[in-house]
């Protein structure tokens, strides 16, 4: 099975993509392949890698906002997840990855529950995923004990939907949810199968200073000092670190997902990027749940990690657009250990073509900058994963009836007793 | 000439909507019109007010990104504005008023220069705008008495386009590119005239400053003290205000523009919005120009403005959805002095129909919350200005051409020695 991808701008100048199966096998003249796409008009551009996410939870997006963290989870959030079913998790995660598609994301991190149903759902939709079933033991290590022997069947469980866009991964969800034991536990499972941990880290300020309670340090010196740090943690939020915590992950080479829509919606803080960045961190983006963004647009979340340093270090020449796409492709691609991220011969085929006649798009002096800070993921035109054509003149096959599946789910959902 | 807009969502029932020349005259079941639109899977909401943009800027979108506001300004911006053209300003404004109808936006307020053709453009686009060419006399009083004839020269130039849509309005800059007596003989105008003044107001800390050295007080006061404020003065931006100088405001009946996204990237800061409702100061959105934007998107401000005042306040319910919705709607309107901003009988016909179907929009647990926080412009599908309608199906008649053309513009901008 071949692409190619005839006449289409690559980093300012015209060229042609030649896939093969799944790779990326030539970036220049070629004139023949099973299906030959016109690039006229349309720039190619990696696919989006979005490291941190529930997609499920887009059942919930608009249901309960403008609240307090707690108010919002406790009286809003927490009572609906505890009525949803399987069903429900499969119809939010196709609804995701539909969303996802639409914006250009070939590739996501996901944390929820029921996972083998959002496998099946990622599976169908021919996208690259990361899978966690969420872990909360509520630091008992005896309920922990239970959980990870349900967390190894879940992941056998993903690894049966079969498909090798799928890894799963182990989802820790914060160390105040989470016994010290079982973190142990989960990071050793992690060193023997090669297993990413997709965790919550430093999200707030409530919690770093419960932890300063607790624990009598820091949450990153906390997680140091029981061995949890290694170059398999993939970190999402990070807002509240101090300059040694920093130190810490940069040289456990923890992988940092950078959320700035969650984080400014709930009032939760500000990655501290600049630090970090200095330090050598790996950094990627994250939309989260829609629950909290209130959608899964990456271009979105790419304008509003760039303006959110700006504006906190008042200086708008921190965070450039470059640097801010760089973080939602290739800083998440090597986040997720994933070929991709680059379109290079060689690399996998997960890429986007954007239409460039669009209003918000023109004069076009800067395509980055114009990505970045003009566009949303509807300037998408076309999305290939895994050298498969998953959307075409902005057409994903079936999406009427996935939207009106989930919508009549999702109303369901809130109104169940 | 009647439209109806025949079983639509509005604010939560089913309805229709009917148009007569360019108000809504009624709304209720109503089976003829000379227009029929079929609503189903829409919902109605009033067209987007955009209270401070400088539209042509289009043409500079993505040219000059990530600089200091200083350098942005001297190196890259005003040396490109001094080369521009009349021709220019019409295209550049016609690539903007197609951007914003394809955004769903029906009234704006520009600031820039040879305006009498962009409102030519307008004219041509169906848009409602205020209009006024920006003054700059450097703070010297003599050429401040050459540019008022001009100013009022332009005003006749404006209002002999001849239409009911355009509004000409006064455009002193800022309190330090103007000088006193100019801004005192303009607010002479307003007075006589009933025009409104667009003005910049303390937009980045340094101008504070600048004010506090050479006037001995802060902005407002200094503008207070002057004459200056008054119920026809628009001020963008108002980042950094104390609560003497939003008292000052309030009592004055300023209108005011907040423009988060411009304020985040140029890292200038943040409005006061708490105080200033609090205060009971008329606030409204504006996206700014294109080229500190990079848009003119007011969905996408409507979000930033709602996390932008969450994370300042460090507190999540402040800048709530409906809050944000009606600052860039009828907040918009009441700046401008504009009879819409709200679908009720007797209402200008400016609105907009969004397409529910999209996927960032279900499940619809609450549309304006759903708009602000997982919207974009695109979910707009039809536009209807002053009773007539300017896109439909996402379809705006000669589109493809005036992206064609305004890109051939902006290339021939940026390059011209």
């Amino acid at each position: 099975m071949s692409i190619l991808i005839k006449d289409v701008q690559l980093e300012g100048s015209t060229t042609s993509i030649y896939i093969e199966d799944n790779r990326i096998v030539e970036i220049g003249p070629k004139v023949e392949a099973d299906t030959v796409l016109d690039g006229r008009g349309k720039a190619a551009v990696p696919g989006f890698v979005n490291t941190h996410t529930h997609a499920a939870m887009a059942l919930l997006r608009s249901y309960a906002d403008d609240m307090r963290l707690q108010d919002w989870l406790e009286k809003a959030i927490w009572p609906r997840e505890a009525k949803m079913e399987p069903e429900d998790v499969y119809w939010g995660t196709k609804l995701a990855c539909l969303e996802m598609i639409r914006g250009g994301t070939t590739c996501f991190n996901d944390m929820y529950f029921h996972m083998d149903r959002a496998a099946q759902a990622v599976k169908e939709m021919g996208l690259r995923a990361v899978l966690s079933e969420g872990f909360i033991d509520h630091r008992d290590s005896g309920v922990g004990q239970e959980l990870l022997k349900k967390h190894r069947t879940m992941i056998k469980k993903i690894e049966a939907v079969g498909t090798d866009r799928i890894r799963p991964a182990l989802g820790p969800h914060t160390m105040y949810t989470v016994s010290r034991e079982s973190l142990q536990a989960l990071r050793e499972m992690s060193d023997e199968r090669g297993y990413l941990i997709h965790f919550h880290l430093s999200e707030t300020r409530r919690e770093v200073e419960d932890c300063m309670i607790e624990q009598g340090t820091r949450p990153v010196e906390y997680l140091d000092s029981i061995g949890f740090l290694s170059r398999q943690l993939l970190a999402a939020h990070c807002c509240w670190l101090e300059p040694q915590e920093i130190d810490l992950l940069a040289r456990a080479g923890v992988r940092v997902s950078h959320c700035p829509v969650s984080n400014m919606k709930l009032a939760a803080g500000a990655m501290p990027y600049k630090a970090m960045r200095e330090a050598g961190v790996l950094i990627s983006l994250g939309t989260d749940g829609a629950a909290s963004n209130n959608n899964l647009d990456m271009l979105e979340s790419m304008k509003f990690a760039a303006l959110l340093q700006k504006f906190t270090s008042n200086d708008p020449t921190v965070a450039t657009a470059a640097q801010v796409f760089e973080m939602g492709t290739l800083g998440g691609a090597r986040a997720l250990g994933v070929d991709a991220g680059l379109l290079a011969e060689n690399r996998l085929a997960d890429l986007a073509l954007i239409d460039l006649k669009r209003p918000e798009l023109n004069p076009l002096h800067d395509l980055i900058s114009a990505l970045v800070y003009s566009a949303h993921g509807n300037v998408v035109d076309t999305v290939i994963c895994d050298g498969q054509v998953l959307m075409k003149g902005r057409k994903v096959p079936g999406e009427a009836e996935i939207v009106r599946k989930a919508a009549d789910v999702g109303r369901d959902l809130v109104a169940r007793e």
